[in-house]
Order: C-alpha cells, then sequence, then structure tokens
C-alpha cells in the first residue's frame, strides 16, 4: 500500500520536503497506551542536522503538532496522527522538477514514474526530510514497546572507515544517549569517525557506514512463518529508508562462511527459561522471535548530493551535461539515520505485537 | 497479511510438509497472460532433490495441479490456483510437536507462538517443503514477465567457499540453465562447489552461501517511494525464504567504503534512452526502478539440520539434552534455494508492474 | 484484494464451476482452534441442492478435502486450505465464452473485464458453485465462535410472497436445523413457501426472497469505528454473494420513518450486565458491536437463470438475439444461500474478534 | 486497516471532534489529476451546518489546508493530505468519556472497546465532525472522475415522510446544485421537506431519510466477482457514515417481489454499444459495472442526539438513569450526509478504477 505499511498497526507516511509538512498516521495502536512526547522531541533532536560539518545547515526546530489520537498523555486507541511544518524551505532554489538529473537521487526515475508531475522541489516526497515524520512516529512506537519492557538500541557499527566496538548480541549493554552524540558503544572512536567524515565533506565527497540495532525484551513466538517473518517485516520498513542498500540479521552475510555446526545456536534452559547459548540468527527462528536479542545491520549508501562536478543528463534536452550541486547537504547522514532505523524497528515490532495480542488482549 | 503477500497481484502461500499437499493461489493476474506450464515444471525439476550428496534423498514427482485460473494455456483473470501433493512423506519418523528442539530451526518458535498445536511433522509450514509451491507460482510470474521482454536470472555467487564469476551489473550475459546443473556463470566452477558441499556433508555439516539475482528489461518507473520500493517488495519476499538472513541492492553493504563520488552511477543517453554508465544502485533509485539491470544478492544459511551431536533443551522436561538428527537433509540448499529465489523475485516485480499498469491497462 | 478478504483473520477464495475444484484459504486463525467437519458437512448438506423442483439437479457430493492447516481435530495456527471438487460438470454444454449474453448474469461484464479470456463454462468463478467453498469455511468460522459462545443463525425472512414469523431481536430463540428443511421460525411456512417457488418455477421463473442473519453472544467491543465497522465488514462480505443486491441492519430501511425518540434504543442495566431494552439498531452502536444480538438483513434476488425466452444480444455479432436457457438452475437460491450467508457473517465475526484479541491473546 | 480503506487509492481518515483537526490522506493516485479545490470548497459549504433549525449551529467555516500531494492544481502522485481545523470547539461541555450513556450513540460501544481511554469530547472520532475529512477527500475524488467522463449525483430520495420524484435509472437528468439548497430532483418537495424536518426538531425529535446516488459514465468492468465487487467496495465505505443502517443497489430490496423475468435486464444494442433496456440491477451485473448507471440507495437513521428525556444507564455506577441532551444538534442530518454519500462513492469508484487502469496507465 504505497505510502502505509502493517498489519494490526500501521504507519501512513506523507509530506514533501518544501511542501507545508510532513507528518504520519498510526492507526491500530491501542487504547491506553503511554505517549511519552518528551521521547519524541529527544528523537528529533538527536535526527537533528547541526551544521557542524557532519550535518546540512538547514536547522529546523522540528515541533510536532498532534492532530489526533492522543488525550492526557495516553492513546485514545484511534487514528493518532502528528505533523511537523516545514519551516525553512527555499523554494526559489528549485524548479517544479529537475531536468539535470543528480546523480544516486530519484530525479529520473520520478520523471519515469510521474511523466513531470511530481513535486522536485528538495527532493519532494524522496527527501530524506520525509524521515522527521518517520522518527517522530518511530520514537513513539520505542517509548511503547519500552513500557512493555521492550528496548531498541541502534548504534554507528562503522563509518568512514571508522568501526565502532563490536556489541554482545546475547548480553547487550548499552550506553545512555545524549543528544549530539554519535550513537557509539565505544565513545573513544566519535572524536575519528567525525573527523574522517568531515574530511570527506570538505573533499567534496561524501560517506556511507554500517548501521546496527539491538532490541531485548522482546516476548517468543512475535512474527509469522513467510511473508510476515520478523525479517520481512524490519527489511520491508528498513529498505524504505532512503539510502539503505542492505539489510541483515545475526551473522548475516556472514553465514556464507559458516557451517551449520556453528551458525546453529544450541538450545539452553537458564531460570528455567530456553535460551540460546550464542545468537548467530539474530534472534529470530523460522521468522519467528526466540526470545533472544533481535540483531540487525543495515548499509547505508553515502549521501549522493556531492559538491564534486558529476556527468549528468539534461532531462528534457537529452544531452549529456555536467551537474554541480548547490544548497545545503550532508557528507554523511549515518548519525541521524541511526535515529529514523531505531524507530521504524520499533514501529515494526510493534505492529508484530500487536497482530499477536490484538487492541483488547493488550488491556487483559 | 501472514501468508499472503503482493499489493496488486497477490500470493498465498498453504501447506504443511508431511500434510496431503502445498500450493499456492494467484491473484490479481490480468487476463489471457500465457501460463507456460512447462517452464513451471523446468523450474520444479531443477529445485528438485536429487539424492546425489548434495541434496536430500526425498526425491518426489513435484506434479503441478492447476486447481482454477487457467484455461486453455491462459489466465482468466481470476485466482490461478496451483497445487503439489506430498507424496513422499514418512509421517511415522515424526511426533505431532517437537520436544527436542532443533537448534537453527524453529521448533521452539512455533511452540511458543502456537502453545503445542503447530504441525510439526517434518518441520510442518516451516519446511523447506513449502518453497515447491512458492517455485512453481514464481516460474510461473517468470514466463509472464519474459513475454514482457523482462528476464530474471539467479546465480550461486558463492557456496562452500568457492566463488562463482562475478556478473556485469550493466549489461550481464547469462548462460542457459540445464537440469541437474548448478546455475553458474562460470561452470569451471561447479565441480569445486560441489565437491566442497560434499566434504562437509560427509563430516555431518552443512554449509551456506550467496545468491545473486539480476533482472533485465523492467521498464523505469516500477516501484513506489517508501514502503513499496523496490527494495522494500522484493526484500519483504526473500525473506520469507527459510535461510534467507541478508538482503542486499547493487554494491550493497560494499557502500559502506565507498565515496559519494563512486556510489553515484553517473546518467548518460545511449540511443536515446537514458541510461547509468555504472549500476552500483543495483538499478533502483528513490526505491523505483531505473530502467538497468535490477542486482541483489542474499545470503543463505547453511542448513540447519545437521548429523553432529547437538546441544539442546528438551522442550517439555525443560532440561538440557544432546541431539542426533535422523532423517533426510541436505548438506546445502544453496543451489536449490536459486530457483525458489528466481520465482520470488519475479512475482514481486509482476506485482509491481501490474499496480503501475493495472489488469485492464496491461490488454489495452 | 479482490478474491481474499480480512484483517487479522483472511478468507481467499478460489475456482471456477466447470473448473477441477473450488476452495478457500483461512489464515490468521488462532492455534488450537476445534474444526468441526462434521459442522462443516452439515452446512454443505443444507446448501446442497436436491432435484427437488426447488433447487438444480447438479447432485454433487460435496466432500471436503482439507489440505492444511489442520491437525487432530483443531487448528496449528498456519493457513487452512478446503477443496470441493467439482465431479459434476458437463464441460460439453458451455463454449469458453458466452456469446449470446444471459441478462442478469455476468457474461456481458466478464467480457468487458477479461476480454474474452475467461472461463465461462457454467459461469466459471461467477458461478453459485463458488459457495460451496465459501459455506464449507463459514461453517468452519461458524464452529470455531460456537466454542467461544458466540452463535449464528440464518432464516428466511419472506420468500415467493410468503413471510416467516419475525425474530424477536432482543431475546432470538430459533429451532433446530435439520437437513433438508428449511430454514425459518415457524414450520408452517415450509409448504406454502415451497409450493409458491414450485408454482414459479413451472411458469419457467424463478423469485428471490429476503434472509435474515441474528448473532448471539457476540461480546461488546468488536468492530471498529469508520471503515472496519461491524455493519462495512459484513456488508463487503454479503455482498460478494452473487445475487445478494441488498444489506440492512437493525430497523434498516425502516428507519426512515423512525424518529430519533423510537429510533434511540434506551440503555438499562441487567444483572450488573449493559443491556438496551430494545433492538433497533441491530446490537451495532457506532459501528462496534454493543453485545446485543446483532440483526442483519439481505435481499437475494431472482435466479437469472430462467426458462422463458428472453430479448438479448448476440455479444461476437452486435446484433439482437433472443435466448432460451438451458441446462439446471434453481427457481430460486433463497434457502440454499441462507446457509453461505451464515457462514459469511461467521467469517466476518471471527475476523473482528481476533482483530481485538489477536492470535495469542485468544490463548492467555 | 481500521480507518484505511482501498485497495489500488486508499483513504486513511483521522480526527476526532473537539481535537485539533481532522483530515484524509488519499494514496495512489495517478500523478497528473486535477485537483479542482473549488469543488471541494464548494461540498463542504452544501455540508456545511446553517444553523437554520435543519442543522446545528456548530458554524466552522471548514477551510481545508492541502499538505502534501498537490502542486500547481494537479497531483503529484504522492499522498495528497489534507486537513480541516476544529475552530469551533466547546471543550468545557464534555468530559473524557461519557457516563451518561447516549442512546444510538457509540458512548457505550467505546467504553467498551476502549476502557476508558477514548476521546469522548463531542463524541471524538466517532462524530459526525469527521465527515468534513470525507467529504473533502470525496470532492476531489468527484472532480477527477468528472475528468474522465464519470459523474456522481446524491438526492434525497425521501426524508421525514416526504419523497422526491424518483430517477429515471436508465437516463437519468439532474439538476445543479446550489450551495444551501437540498439536492432534489424536484424542487417542489423542499418546502415541505424543510417543514417537516423544523416539525420534528420543535418536538424535540430528529428523522431519517434515504438517500440515492447515480453514476454514469463508468467504463464496463470496473470490480471483480466476490470481495471486490462494486457492491461490496461501495457498501463497505457507506456503512462507514455514521447513521447509515442500510445500502442496496437497483431495485434492492425491491427484488424479493420481482421473478426472474422482470428482474433481468435484457441486453440491447445502442450505437454499437452494449447496453440494458432496463436498470433492475443498478448498472452492476456478477459485482462488476456494466456500463449503465450505477443506482444505489442508503437508509439514514434519525440523529440520535434528540432533546427528549432518555433512559439510560450510569456507566460508572452501573445504574438506571435519565438523560437530557444538552448542546447543538440536528433534526436531521440526511441532507449533510448526501454530501459526504456522494464523495465516498467517489473514491470507491476511483479507486476500482485505478485497479484496472493503474496509475501509469492512467498516463498511457
Amino acid at each position: 500500500m504505497k505510502n502505509t505499511f502493517g498489519s494490526a498497526v500501521s504507519l501512513t507516511i506523507f509530506g514533501e520536503s518544501h511542501g507545508p509538512a510532513v507528518g504520519t498516521v498510526l492507526d491500530g495502536l491501542a487504547a491506553g497506551l503511554p505517549v511519552d512526547t518528551a521521547a519524541v522531541a529527544a528523537a528529533l533532536d538527536r535526527r537533528r542536522a547541526r551544521g557542524d560539518g557532519l550535518s546540512t545547515a538547514r536547522l529546523e526546530p522540528d515541533e510536532v503538532e498532534y492532530l489526533s489520537g492522543v488525550l492526557d498523555g495516553h492513546t485514545t486507541g484511534t487514528p493518532l496522527t502528528l505533523v511537523v511544518q516545514n519551516t525553512n524551505t527555499r523554494s526559489g532554489d528549485y524548479a517544479r522538477t529537475v531536468d539535470l538529473l543528480r546523480p544516486g537521487h530519484a530525479d529520473y526515475t520520478a520523471h519515469a514514474k510521474y511523466g513531470g508531475w511530481q513535486d522536485a522541489r528538495g527532493g519532494g516526497h524522496f527527501s530524506g526530510r520525509l524521515t522527521v515524520a518517520a522518527t517522530a512516529a518511530g520514537a513513539l512506537c520505542e517509548s511503547i514497546l519500552a513500557a512493555k519492557g521492550v528496548r531498541v538500541y541502534t548504534h554507528i557499527a562503522a563509518c568512514a572507515g571508522v568501526q565502532d566496538a563490536p556489541i554482545d548480541p546475547v548480553a547487550p549493554v548499552w550506553p545512555d544517549l545524549q543528544p549530539g552524540h554519535f550513537a557509539l558503544l565505544d565513545p573513544a572512536q566519535e572524536a575519528p569517525m567525525q573527523a574522517a567524515i568531515r574530511a570527506a565533506g570538505k573533499e567534496g565527497d561524501s560517506v556511507g557506514g554500517i548501521l546496527e540495532t539491538v532490541v531485548t525484551g522482546l516476548p517468543a513466538g512475535l512474527g509469522e512463518p513467510w511473508f510476515d517473518s520478523v525479517e520481512s517485516e524490519l527489511a520491508h520498513l528498513l529498505f524504505s529508508i532512503p539510502a539503505c542498500k542492505g539489510v541483515e540479521f545475526g551473522a548475516g552475510f556472514g553465514f556464507a562462511a559458516l557451517r551449520g555446526s556453528t551458525a546453529n545456536d544450541p538450545f539452553a534452559v537458564q531460570g528455567g527459561r530456553i535460551v540460546t547459548t550464542t545468537n548467530r540468527n539474530g534472534g529470530i527462528n523460522g521468522g519467528i522471535a526466540n526470545g533472544m536479542p533481535v540483531v540487525l545491520r543495515t548499509v547505508i549508501k553515502p549521501t549522493p548530493s556531492i559538491y564534486r562536478e558529476q556527468d549528468t543528463v539534461d532531462y528534457a534536452a537529452r544531452t549529456a551535461a555536467k551537474l554541480q550541486i548547490q544548497g545545503r547537504h550532508d557528507p554523511c547522514i549515518v548519525p541521524r539515520a541511526a535515529v529514523v532505523q531505531n524507530g521504524l524497528v520499533a514501529f515494526g515490532l510493534l505492529d508484530l505485537f500487536t497482530v499477536c495480542y490484538g487492541t483488547a488482549g493488550q488491556r487483559a
């Protein structure tokens, strides 16, 4: 359903970069769930650009208006709509459509799909600006899950050639995130990572990275065999993030080099509870959560907007052309994408939880 | 929707390993599309186990019965249902539920989810046997796409430590597949790959691998921004394959080591048509097909059924136990999974095609 | 989704009148629910034609094969597929498409929609034969609801000008149904109703009627405001029945003649439970079940297949023509449609129940 | 999907009566379709309350903000979001939940469903206020259909005991609607109808009525057999309207008194085109539009808010109580519901059109 996803809880996303606003509708939430607007604001603040050489200079307050579905700090059970105004748009910078096709962007595919009717100002509906809406909805889902004892955490596993410390997939421990800080397990990697990103930026270039998400406290039994496997649900959501080009669970592509005897996670009993002593399957067997931490990684490609001259095509003239991108762009969106990813994973799991327990079932 | 997926064309899958049959319903197909039953049979033959030390000794004919939706070799426009009987089941080997939890399998998660009501005979609904149904439906979609000029090809990029030759993502060329042959670009890799698989099997162990799919002839404009991106749709389907633990598009996880200046695919005009001169984005920009070959890779984990003794738990007794798996199992399912993957990709793209062109629109 | 409907539980229907089989897939059922195959057989028997001057002479045994999803008399939690073979088809009677368009049938619209590729043999996918599949799936849902204390009952409120006794919408009481008997509250109406139907049949004509369904034991709170109201869900399903042309709830079209002071059902407390003392709203307020009996009525139009000569058009020749229908047809399908309707209502309510309580939630 | 409906085009509705705003997201619209904001404003004006003794004194400007999906008067192909602020709310009048249950309203069912967490202020999400959003979205769909040659018209067939003139279902002709005027074929019925409504209002009571919608210009072939029949799609939408308790097509419940020989619409050729000479099936055969006018009727129950004292229950105390409703209420919502109904029918048909022709297909 194009811009709506989810089985029991659905997320609808709308907006354009230079339109009036971006927003989402979350439907199917049980009534009486906590709506932690402070957590939403904190997530938006972590996602926010800072104009510090790492992220774009488009500094927007990103204040969330709740149009429906929340009262006295709790969900009402009917659609929860939130909107964030676009206050800092410079529409004059952009034409309705983009003739000088930006490599790595959706300019050409938008032409092919919408026949010239697309809103191309600032990337329109394809813009990373939409992730503000996803972040807000996702942070809301995170806080709802947190109240159920489920925690979702995303760190920058690698960026610009700098690696974070590895996470323990059986018993993960993570630091508290402060606004403005990179989501790293090892704070000592922040300075070299930022330096490497700034270096690429100064060369008019951009870099990508790897984001790793770990979820603890998930009850065994969530997810479905076949099309609504935990992997299918989460990958569907994660590949919606502009710039995400790969998703893997547990040992992921590393499984190709393993044998069954090491790939299989042995079962054991701990305190009467069934666990696995390793977690190469990332907390998922047969598409269904097994109660161990869910572990996944995505790759975020380098920001396509770079300041170097690029070879391209004039769409209308059908001729070769040179492109020098102007405007405001991040040399690296990986740190900001971490917040988006965390929220979308939370949404997906809340959906699977609600499939299993229903809306009334959560109150019982 | 659990066992149904798709927007304009939907695929419903059903069956258990040791039940009467497995099958699928394909709904939303335009009327008058060719139904190439020979292509379906050929795909099932390529997927079929051969009892050759590479795959399980369960040798079934896998004959497809078409229960509805096809007449005189064409679709009628109403649901196309196909069923494959399970003829070679040994139900005596299995209890209703599996108490000695098999590591890497869904035994424990099925218990957690279904509370003991699951059909655990031969893995039940979680069994690789279900991929027979997916293969048949997928092969049907492949032949429909072929009639539209779209070709889908999957090769074993790596398995048991042996690599296939790389494919040219801009202008791929592939050999014809013969029944019984591995899907390789370089036939010289077949013997060493098979030897490596057999070696693992002889040690009572199993191996995984990487499957790469390339699609040519796809019109630019298929797919949607956000939740129905080409990546989201295909990943959702691919992660439904039991044993798939990672999906990447184009340069995939390799993007983490690239800079924007090399990650971006420059546009050019060739014969009046807009193309990219490299294809690191795997034929997809902003979630939408750009007309270049779609390129994706998955990782297939080693078969969890191995003959070595494993540490596990007795579910009912909640005690530690040793498990020695009996029965018939592949040391490697990668070659067979290639056929499944090829079909699911074809289904996903046919769905996106039908979203764009409708059912009546395909006849116009 | 064309031939699939439902939110938490989905029903997929497939088959053609003269194809190999008709069937359904029920997905999303919680595990461990009772599968009462005797109840399914009994429903099919009630729906079955008898060749008694009331219904067609096509006498088929309608034996149900369960292909998946059931073990030891209970649901497994994975898709439940059932198939009924078409054993008594006379394909020679029919061409691929129907050129002499039968008035009141889908011959012309099938042409317009499928461009000549439709399976027109015996009506194909439009045939009443498909209701065998819906009846079986519906009867299964009925027995599942019965185990939850929910009873669904449909009687022939009116047919061929003969009225049944009215049902008490606050405290309905109904007789047991015997195979072969009409579903009537007042058994004295059976003879005159059958006589009136036979009279129309002898004149080469057909008659329609009104079916009324009453559901007791439904928990308050099922259904949703707006698009998944109890009324929307049930009407969507009921209008899928070929020949259903109207659906009303409670006082239905009679509300046009009421005033608010009589249309409103006053609340009262009975045994600590909140009830309404009248039930003009048919057990539904704001789209949500209020715990009182759900009451609805449909109109079933006269069978379009009649033996009188009719004015029509030769589709290929685009010329006026006379049509004299041959073959086997019911002068009235109302009594048989009652069984179909009962089952579809049961399915719809089981879906809404599962939305509220989830799959795991039903086990808790 | 609760507050989202549609297959190829989806409509998501959100908001509460006394929350900040109501609105909708329309997704799946092809790019380049006209967005006639004047037509939307005109529809809202026709729906608007006038404080004239016929409708509530809550006079709101109902200005539509377009948050996304429209540029330069055309759709962009991405989600079209519109919002209408609630400017005239008197929150002080209402508590969070309603303890004195209003008969005929959703107060009790909201309690049963949401467990006290519902927003009950002014009816919350159950309020007729939500129909502002549906009206705006629907009017937009109407103008899109109009550009395709499809016209949708709804008149008040009966209200407060006064009948409008009948419409010719084969060749309907209708007058232009002026703001403030009742949608009647026979203007002479306006005065007596208004007088009858006012008379009921003066007695502290309310009345209902019958709305009839006729659609011309629809291409044959829209709709699907079984679950996406034209009847199923439209009835699903229409039963979402608070107060709609019945839907019928063509002869509707009148079919019960017809015989097949008169119920069947004979085919004929007119100007090379296949038509029916009568239209008792309301333009639909086998669930699929046959190219004749689509004709349907709904019943709208009397407004449940009346000024007379009513018997009810105190929810918290579980005791009998008397209720005297205060506030602003219409003695009759039928004339305003006509605008809502017209729009929802337009939306449903645009959805079915897009299923058939796709998004790209509409541009070709």
